[in-house]
């Protein structure tokens, strides 16, 4: 399993004034899809830059349905022209959008006078060994709310799904619960990125046990940038979650909190588990590293071994190599024999040696 | 000692609206055992779904005995029938219902309108070797108790006995003293495991003084993964705990507050022991990575003796093994005995200057 | 040194009401030493169970002298009808006498209605090696302190001196004074432990430098795991002092307090000196390991000179005891010495080398 | 990439009198740069110290234009005369000053009361591979900014661009907006610094994989300092930002604070990325240990391939090559052919015990 | 460099009464330096005990001089009569008395009624290579100030020379501004011995990388000691400072607090650097433990490629070297002269390998 590497992030240059906005000029498309729907309507369609001013007119207008909520979502941050209008018909602050369009940033939430601005790290399975990283920004006022993406393809799937077919209370609630239910379809999202590591995990150790080669530790350290990095997107949604239920977001009623304390307890397990793996994997560290002085010891053993039994048979063997002319042992008709018997006791002695101090559990 | 593996959570799908139980569908069987008594009687029965029924009329009746206390067992999580009569008569929140269903959760504590939900992990050994381990969510109001376990066979039989012969004030006591005697009964069967713990650590101490070998390291990283999870259930609980010491919750009374400060007093001494544990396990594990390198060191001192000794005595014979026509030694008639004599001592000469150095401790 | 190894904790059965004492039936015998003092007079005497009684009526006597002061010290926690006894006439709460009974306890400090209650653990050198380790708990309330402790023997010989001979305010001063002095006698009692420690650490400083061996390691472990011992024993003590400063608990008057201050101000010396203990301790263990791949080194130099000087001679030897028939060097006159200057240049020239590569510092 | 190393702190003579400069007289040059501006005019000149005293006159002018802003900068730090002239002309405390002159300090901010002092550490990349740093102290009262440099030279030339073309709203903000953009400039300067960092990682990582070698330990070395460096620079800023955002400057506007915000999210990032990019470099050092004993593993398996394959085969030679007279083998006509089929056969029967072991992926 | 050892602190018998004084029965005699002075006038003498009486009266003669100051400083701790006249004198506390006594205390700040007492420790370089280090106990109140020195000597020369030349303001502060005089000597020190501190580690550093022996290890664990040992001393201090700042002590006036705010930076840069120093030394252990790996590998590389080379070149010789009779090579004319050309290519071939496979950097 491998981390789709992302664009590095793009920086405004030094100096520039805030709110620079830094644009991947090879992504010019920006899809926008506009969803609106009330507790007893729902209508979904993609649509274009002049619809949009249309919404801008739509929106200010007095007699608006207070209870109608639009949920705009923008695939794409490479067209500047569009993204000046959202910030035009939505009052967004130039540090906010900023924010948005210059990725990735570090989760977040900042309340605005019009609206609330959450900052969230999509991340997902694309396929079994991919793991797709994205930002989205979901910023939401009164009526509306807004999702950035910077590519299409989504996780927000289930929820279009339950808008409409009115599944729950979701039409029902204000755009906040709207929120809610975007965050809480990213964050469910890090599950089965979980379980796929959980099996990585269990791999790795069946791995460790019978056989460890070079190639597991080049795994095990996969295994720890990527949980590193998994970590480091994940850790900075619990602060943004613990300060939705520990301030007073105006614009986030207490009903959804409720729920918003549900995500909270997600992202605690999702870090949970994370500090678990890591201590595992730093665990398998040790062991590999123990497991190769161990291979080492063994491999030494047989030197050892191979050694001490033959060096002194070549000795004795080269003793009688020796041309002294008066060397009456080799005149003798047993001699040979007899050396040969010699040699086998003392081969033989080495072995039980060895075999007692434990050399030949090999 | 292992620790038996749990299913592995099972997650909503992806998206799905909040409050989505996840039910496992092979165990379908939902065992209801209902306890119902005051301070003058005790009645236990299983029930069934109909008698469930007839106990939401008898809950709401208006004339309703005050100082009678229900707890109401459920083992089993699969029938969603059953679950939702409860949620039902009882009045539960969609989402208390998921973290109920949908094991493991973290342990926590949550306060709604008319319940408090403390989630629970109970660890007990089955047999000596075996830890089981099992979701218990402890759910109270006024005067009623519901426990949910995931299967069948609890820690709980003392406080039925408690109950049934009515020793100490179990029974005069509320709901929450009942909440709270059935918390301590999960918190107080950790002290076994972490007795047999502490066997497991004496021996291994022994194993790594006298003989470490590659089963050590085993059993060493077993030994942490296991001390990993454990601290990983137990650490919430000290959360839950000191919440309630913290905060007024105000479902559990003064009086019963008393004995929760020591359960969580308890809860304290296991994360010490746990921790204490750690550290130990983690000095093994150096120890063992020095003994390894010691062995190795030992192995190599027995190459490099014998290496060192026969080396140069195999290269005099080899130097006496050359066929030069003149070499006026071998024609001497005591050459080889003076040559052997000379070998004689440069081995001894080698040993002793072996034994100088430290090395024959072997 | 090594630290006398306790009884472990007696668990009370799984389940067992709150409160449940777990008596050590081995040593039921339980002293009782009653000591009264005010600023005029002292009485000190060992007392029976009947006498226990006579001290009951005194102390509720309406016309009892408040200023008189009782010191009632319970050695042996073995004998279940005193120790009730000792909870009627002092109005202990159950779980304070489960905490007292059932050793061993963290430190810690409660405040009950009629009585404050420390829990201590006495660390104490009974000889140069041995460390005795006993758990203290003092209760004291307006006029009276109790002290329970598991054994005979305890290091309170200077305050009862100190009471005796009236020196210093301790005889004018309240129950809550006494206590203090007990407490700072043992806090105090850590201090030649560390004492001996530091030798040790001494000693395994210099052991490492010189000859670092098997042994070294072993007592490295040992040293460890003592300093994680007394850690753990002196850390929660000072959550207790800390406690006492922070909080008004009403039996301790403001004028003690500026003593406690002195007995946390010991307690904060006493973790700083373990902590540095532990962290030089650490250090020992990574130059233990250097150590011994150094001294791996050394072995290996002497294995690779020895062979690279003599396998080259012994190739040399072999070449020229070949049995060619036409090897015309095997006739010249001089072959013989010449081959043997060359043979001695080669090894001169081998061993130069490796002089100049620095191996033969060994 | 190496860090232009910079001269070490002058401390002050040991006991001096608080406030005494410890001035650099190798830098006696000190470049007065004066930038006056406001909403409708902009002005730029290098000034003399005898202009400065014409500017003391006008800022004391009773009729000076309140949106007129001065901004000061001073380029090295050698110049007495000027600093106490500056110090007279700002009402600059002498502890102020000292912070200012005694380079470098610990970044932090100080509010006195007709001034700011915000201490900074600028690090920028003059040239691809040399990270320059430099202490910036940027102090600023109602209608001026002080900024005092080390040397000439600065990350603040798109802050001089844009109040010469008033981009943005810097020519209609206070002096704290300013004072914000040059913090601002600094913290973006260390985003390139980063990137390269990040390129350093990558092609270690893969330096680690292929082919570690010395080298690659001094890199890592060389690397891990560095982040050391950075870390210790960019973490105080930190304190300094959250400072602003918590307590109340009274300098600083609350329209000014939602863009020290957006520099605090910064801080955050660049911390966040140097501790995930220091966790990446300690696992560098892990893999590099386990590369190093895999690679002894690899040599040692060479050895005793070799030694274990012809140890036996130059013995058996070495019997045959004795000289005992009565060796009946040796007579044989296919004595030899026969034996050399045997050492080949016992030969490959190594070879192939090797390979079942696994000792041949080499 | 090395610190040099001081007496291990003395304990008081354990058990004694609090304020019991271990007094240095070596060191009786105690200097005692009055300075006296206000504005306008500056005196400096040693006095005897006698004039410590008269000292006595003036202090509580009622038209005593309001503005003048007296720093009484005592040298040596040894004799308790002048201890006792002191405490007697300004009437200080007996816990008081016993932590100036009692060295070497934990650095700390408690206010008393009539006065304030800072413990400090002192840590100056004697000469280049000794850092000494001695408790100094700063007393102080109204109108006075008393220092308490293990030994004598001390830093405090500039201050003294400051008084009498009266520099700066301290003349017309208060004794709060004197004090702070004194312990911003104390902390001045410190940064001389973090430079010679920083040029050992450059030393230790290109010693690392060029030729790392065991006497290597031993400066490195050395360095690691002495980073712990300072630590230690400095840390507290940064409490004590803090408290000043955060807390109202009622004799520390409030323009005096912006310079304990200065010595409060010292403190914490202090800390910063050894911090830094301690994370460098540690990473040298572990590019120490790495180098001896390597060198291990490079070790065992020439014995591998000795063993290689020759192993099989002998065993050939060997074969030649059998006495079979039937062995038709050997009487051939060419088969000396081609066999060594065999073995000289063997040789090559073998070597060319090693080439290949990089062995040869060495």
């Amino acid at each position: 399993m491998h981390v789709k590497k992302r664009n590095t992030r793009k920086y405004a240059p030094v100096g520039a004034r805030p709110g620079t906005l830094v644009l991947d000029t090879n992504k010019e498309i920006t899809d926008l899809e506009l969803i609106r729907f009330s507790s007893d309507h729902f209508e979904q369609k993609n649509i274009s830059l002049a619809e949009l001013d249309k919404l801008n007119e739509e929106l200010h207008l007095p007699q608006k349905k207070v209870n109608e909520i639009f949920w705009l979502n923008v695939s794409g941050l490479g067209n500047e022209q569009v993204l000046r209008k959202i910030q035009e018909i939505f009052r967004i602050h130039e540090l906010t959008l900023a924010d948005i369009v210059n990725v990735p940033q570090r989760p977040k939430i900042e309340e605005q006078e019009d609206y609330v601005l959450i900052i969230s790290q999509m991340l997902w399975l694309k396929d079994p060994s991919t793991i797709s990283n994205e930002q989205v920004s979901i910023l939401f006022g009164k009526n509306f709310v807004i999702t950035f993406q910077e590519d299409p393809g989504d996780v927000f799937d289930p929820v279009r799904d339950r808008l409409k077919k009115s599944k729950g209370t979701i039409r029902k609630s204000g755009s906040d619960y709207l929120a809610y239910a975007l965050i809480d379809s990213i964050i469910d999202n890090y599950f089965p990125i979980l379980e796929s590591i959980g099996e990585i995990l269990e791999d790795l150790e069946s791995a460790l046990i019978s056989n460890p080669d070079k190639d597991t530790l080049k795994r095990i350290y996969n295994l720890k940038r990527q949980l590193l990095n998994i970590r480091r997107t994940i850790w900075p949604h619990r602060e943004v979650f613990s300060a939705i239920l520990r301030d007073e977001f105006q614009s986030i009623k207490k009903s959804t909190r409720v729920y918003i304390r549900d995500v909270y307890d997600h992202t605690i397990e999702i870090i949970d588990v994370i500090e678990n793996y890591r201590e595992i994997a730093a665990g398998f560290m040790d062991v590999y590293l123990s497991s190769v002085s161990n291979k080492l010891n063994d491999v030494m053993k047989v030197l050892t071994i191979i050694s001490t039994i033959f060096m002194p048979l070549s000795f004795i063997a080269g003793v009688y190599g020796m041309n002294f002319e008066n060397m009456p042992e080799l005149k003798t008709t047993y001699g040979y024999p007899v050396l040969l018997t010699i040699m086998t006791l003392i081969g033989l002695g080495m072995i039980l040696w060895f075999k007692k101090k434990g050399w030949f559990k090999i």
